[in-house]
């Protein structure tokens, strides 16, 4: 019987841009559960003493990651456009607060695949309340509700509760993926951890 | 035509071992011409603010590290034993510029083969002049030879002007492959690598 994987993700992260466009796909085939679970990268990363994303921080490391996504990209089919490389990192708590609250409904998982190819394709501002609100509207959601939520008290406790569950469970990049008690990193990774998964 | 792909590696990096023992087999599969190329990370990590590897700097990164290695190389069938983090990250020196100067005999991919199931099988200590030794033997060459070139002044400079040279490159870490100007980086990008040398 195959195990659920947990899908964590950061709106800000180009390789999570891959893998949300890429694993409800993966996991049907193999008759795997996804669990969507916004978190930041940010505390985690102030906790390893950087405040920035590791891309920006070291610049031969940044040039191959936006080289390698175009790649990447073209080679899943996935539209990319580089030019998001000038907001990045992006400020992605408005973003993961909304899908917290999105995640409850049906076209959730639209939206965050929408708030990810704004990001990734459009070059649009996530942290900017409109592209939200259009990101729920797009998705099928009525932003005057879910806007509203994605600012509540409720949804920021339950993403500060996603990131102190995510660094207690040993995550320390996006995008990663738990099945059972395993700890895979990397968009590289999403079909190991889904063979992991299925096997017995 | 394929264009022939570079392989760059660090007998200290985990990942370039899987590397080296699968390189040579998927790059003849699609008729592409392999150049191995040793270099030291070390340099390269200082330059960019670290006295050790990345792995043992964050640990929980280290964590995931060795976790992924023992899956990834049950998956290839490679031997792995964990225990090699007992000694990791080891110096590299020697082994790097005895392989400047095996690899131009016939069985110079043996002995670098060698060398890595030394670190990551047998967890021998590859700074050891007797290791080094030992795995030229096995390989098929003359210690008293060919452990007096890795003690020549030609390989050091050969394996400086490696460093420099990878540097110029925009080499971060190890493995990394280069195929015409395009860098890819880490042993999950070798098959994106010959692919893009087959590509026309």
């Amino acid at each position: 019987m195959p195990r659920p994987i947990t899908f964590w993700f950061e709106f800000a992260s180009t390789y999570s841009y891959l893998s949300a466009m890429r694993i409800d796909a993966e996991a049907e085939a193999r008759g795997v559960e996804v669990i969507w679970n916004p978190f930041l990268l940010g505390p985690i990363f102030k906790a390893q003493g950087w405040d920035t994303s590791p891309f920006s921080i070291y610049p031969e490391k940044g040039e191959n990651m936006w080289r390698d996504m175009q790649r990447r990209a073209e080679k899943y089919g996935i539209p990319f456009n580089r030019s998001a490389e000038r907001l990045f990192p992006q400020n992605s708590v408005l973003a993961a607060r909304a899908a917290i609250a999105c995640l409850h409904e049906d076209w959730g998982r639209d939206f965050c695949r929408g708030v990810f190819r704004a990001a990734f394709t459009e070059g649009r501002d996530i942290s900017d309340a409109d592209t939200i609100a259009d990101c729920i509207e797009t998705a099928g959601g009525l932003p005057q509700i879910h806007m509203k939520m994605a600012y509540s008290n409720t949804q920021k406790a339950a993403l500060r509760a996603n990131v102190e569950t995510a660094r207690s469970r040993g995550i320390y990049g996006a995008p990663s993926f738990i099945v059972d008690d395993e700890l895979f990193w990397g968009d590289d990774r999403l079909e190991d951890a889904l063979e992991w998964a299925i096997r017995v």
